[in-house]
């Protein structure tokens, strides 16, 4: 008899894996059935919506080739029987039925032979005050985004407030500043935009990027109260008042796993349905996959969470094939992201310093600026890679870049994101083998730099010192006694020692060997040059000759520049 | 006492061993020499000093500061000595010695404790007539850049004919044309532009991309003469003659390895000076790297030749570390490429079909062409890329992509160039990790679904035609029997219909199951949508009525336009 596969969730993990199924068995019967009457669309585009990039929604329910993939797209396109309006209420495992609600209200038990719970997550809402003021959003589904989306459009937005800073946030923030150039302002708990994703010096490179377009940050601050009569007027947070007409919530996600918990499926502490390599859940009938899932992190070894309608994409490819019969594995993520703020992009994988030192790594990490094509070449920009390794063992846990949107950096992330599944040491990154011509790349590429800094590191020759180290020491008085030794030419350097007497010096780097003696030995030393290359030789060189104090600000002066710092 | 190491040959990997040694041993005497004026030039940036893009030869020689790397340079920079002019005339193991002939003529020996051969290669010369004629050049250094740039300023250049279609023939041709608007020729021996780098069908796409360019492209041709009384006239092939006054051989070029076969160091059978993973010769106080020596080509495990500048230096930082006693490895290389031609980009990395047939392995290949970014975004382009793998072991050979210069086909090719090493299986593309956000990628990306289609091609599912063999089935007066079935929207569809009666017919991919009866059973299908998405598709749902003669153009009808295939 033909099989019986029923899927709850019809945005990205449930319709990939239906629709893989059934180009696998032409023959079996799929019901893909979700609460919403929009389903299959791209969630990771709202933002773009909102911002005009996209016009309509239901582009963002296309394919590519211009086809909205509705009830009857997936009929004719697919053989798949989609249904929308439509909630599970329960599933009886024993009977191997999906208790069902139907749009009109009729309840029905759909039979099924394997089942598939791609069921989400939901956008988090904060318990305080006001939350369900008018005009106060969260970015959860098409609905909050078409919802936010009039109002804009109505405008009668003037002043926004978002609430947190990782991705949605951002993005959010970007769309309703840039294109409708309302006046906005994030809130972020933690003391720097996309804590756990980047470190504090790539946060203040994009943080930087998006000030100077206009968008306030408050950090370290958490928001107490919205208020107002009817709609949002204000947020409180500890520290101040802002105005607001229009409030965005993106303080996170949770996946929606009361079904499977109900169903006695294993739900992980943290709250996820937990699946084998196989997306099966601990019913061998029932696979599940996308944001409601955990799977394994494969640098930590432990349970992650990834939730990217990438990863649940692929997932449901797996799902699909083994639903057929297959053997297909999906062993876990490593945590690949990218979020564009402005002209600029973070992008990342893997752990930070501060989230390896959490899972027990003896974690360090170095920073390179460099321009991402052969600096003689006309095109080309600096770029930020920092890499997170761990000091013992010298393997790579982590890389994180800033650079342009069309820079080469997301080429360069994305290069060290799919070898990290092979656990490789920083040596791997010194000759990682990236395709080379002028216009695409540096003989000794970023890249490799990367990995060059990282292994000088661990050998105690490079010492460096980070944007957010050199902002302290800078804002303290009396620079806490410390020499700034500029390597760059004269004509850059000269003009800062006129500017700070006594605590900056400019030696060309080429000079520096012939005027050693008017080095001090008593001072700790910061070097400094452009990008991080002469003040690192320059360290080299004092060492041969006794002066071990010094350290190399890593990503230059032009890192620091990035980041905003004011000299 | 303090090392003495004596580096002969110094452009990439003798100035990176040099300067890399230095920094780790300050006490040390490095002496560089070279026979040329010109040293530590980046080699791959000559066309773009031809073509202007790089004003003067001086910023091939300068460091991203824009300070000269001449002797001067590496004296106060460096710590090294590097002497120009100069040629080695034979090392003397016994007593570990290096003859050399200064400028002035005057010999010498050099002593060393351990010496670096870096002495490259040289541009292959043609042995037909005319290879001597005023203004027929080759492109093996900065001074043939130098005086080619000077002829082209003259303005006596009309006509030029570039001998070979690799990659210098190819980067030349587009200089010539691009800036001086010289009417350039390219003739190839092979019946394909970049044979053994990428098949037939993205070679095409690049040089349709050229001759969209102007550029005039003749393959399968062989140079017999070059003629004309002092200055070049004519380039005489095996099929004609073509009208030149300037003339580029780019027709390969040979190791320098006569100092290192008359000291009796072990030199491949196909010329290459041998080095084990150190970088060690067969004499242990003798390294080698650059373009003059063969490593391991990390999928056949055979010796491989990759003559890139990237490829020096990071052998040049491994012979560096290992002088000074590291313990620093060079596994090999995967051969990743990459080369602009105007705005588009041919890129790769491992074995095409071809050469991995050759090295024995059951290799075949799948393509897929999609947008590099989210289809709803509004910046993005349809790329191209072609997977190569073993049929049996489902290991991943190769990958090649076509794309525009600054699309996202470089991120790709190079996440899986890095990933090759570990030789993967297909079902590690199908799930690589890219960085996802709709500006930068696509939830299913174009490289999943690269793995997706190889593993569809080899469960048999998927049975692709490519663009070479549609282009003889359409060029067959007969079609050989075939219908042509266009999946595409009827307003795609019907023209092609009405254009060309009986021989294509226009059926959606969302009509066709219910007009599956005016599908013939007789003739084979030839299947057909605009990127091959909705063909595969199509080719799956006849399957399923029992219609397997079927094939899927599998870059659909835009890779066939890449290609400069005409309807």
């Amino acid at each position: 008899m033909a099989m019986n596969v029923v899927v709850i969730g019809a945005v990205a993990v449930g319709s990939k894996a239906a629709c893989r199924f059934k180009r696998l068995r032409q023959d079996a019967t799929v019901t893909l059935i979700d609460s919403d009457e929009y389903i299959s669309y791209g969630g990771c585009g709202i933002p773009y919506y909102i911002s005009g990039d996209v016009s309509e929604e239901s582009q963002l329910r296309s394919t590519s080739f211009h086809m909205v993939r509705d009830e009857r797209f997936f009929k004719v396109d697919k053989g798949v029987d989609a249904m929308t309006g439509v909630t599970a209420l329960g599933i009886d495992r024993e009977n191997k039925r999906v208790r069902i609600r139907k749009k009109d209200g009729a309840e029905e038990a759909l039979p099924y032979d394997k089942l598939v719970l791609g069921t989400g997550t939901r956008a988090k809402k904060l318990g305080i005050p006001g939350v369900e003021l008018e005009n106060v959003y969260r970015v959860g589904n098409l609905h909050d985004a078409i919802r936010i989306k009039e109002m804009i459009v109505s405008g009668e937005a003037e002043r926004a407030v978002v609430i947190g800073g990782g991705f949605i946030g951002l993005e959010m923030a970007e769309a309703l500043s840039d294109m409708w150039e309302i006046e906005t302002s994030v809130v972020e708990f933690c003391d720097q935009i996309m804590p756990g994703f980047v470190g504090q010096d790539f946060a203040r490179m994009a943080q930087h990027q998006m000030e100077e377009n206009d968008i306030t940050f408050y950090l370290s601050e958490s928001v107490e109260a919205i208020e107002g009569t009817d709609k949002v007027e204000r947020v409180k947070t500890n520290k101040r008042t802002l105005n607001a007409d229009l409030v965005i919530m993106a303080v996170g996600i949770e996946p929606n796993t009361d079904l499977a918990r109900q169903a006695g499926l294993e739900i992980s502490p943290a709250g996820f349905l937990v699946v084998n390599d196989h997306m099966q859940t601990t019913d061998p009938d029932i696979y599940a996959g996308g944001d409601c899932v955990q799977i394994t992190n494969l640098i930590t070894g432990q349970p992650g969470f990834f939730p990217l309608g990438s990863m649940a994409n692929r997932e449901g490819r797996v799902i699909g094939t083994n639903l057929a019969g297959g053997d297909a594995r999906f062993p876990g993520g490593v945590g690949s992201f990218v979020v564009k703020v402005f002209d600029g992009a973070l992008c990342g994988a893997g752990l930070t310093v501060e989230t390896a030192r959490k899972a027990g790594f003896d974690a360090a990490s170095v920073q390179v600026a460099q321009f991402d094509r052969a600096h003689f070449y006309p095109e080309k920009e600096v770029i930020y890679l920092e890499l997170v390794f761990d000091k013992s063992t010298r393997q790579v846990l982590g890389i994180q870049g800033y650079g342009g949107v069309d820079s080469g950096m997301f080429a360069r992330v994305n290069a060290v994101a799919t070898v990290l599944q092979y656990k490789p040491g920083v040596d791997v990154i010194s000759n990682l083998e990236l395709a080379y011509s002028p216009p695409f790349a540096s003989a000794m590429d970023v890249i490799n730099a990367l990995g060059n800094a990282a292994e000088n590191f661990i050998e105690g020759r490079f010492r460096p010192m980070e944007p957010s180290e050199f902002d302290q020491c800078w804002l303290d008085e009396e620079k806490s006694g410390c020499l700034f030794l500029d390597c760059r030419a004269s004509a850059d350097g000269k003009p800062f020692e006129e500017k700070f007497p006594g605590i900056w010096k400019s030696i060309p780097h080429d000079e520096l060997c012939e005027r050693m003696d008017e080095v001090p030995r008593d001072k700790k030393l910061i070097l400094l040059c452009n990008t991080g290359v002469r003040s690192y030789e320059a360290q080299i060189n004092l060492a041969a000759e006794g002066i071990e104090d010094t350290v190399s600000v890593s990503p230059g002066i032009a890192g620091l520049k990035e980041c905003g710092i004011k000299f």
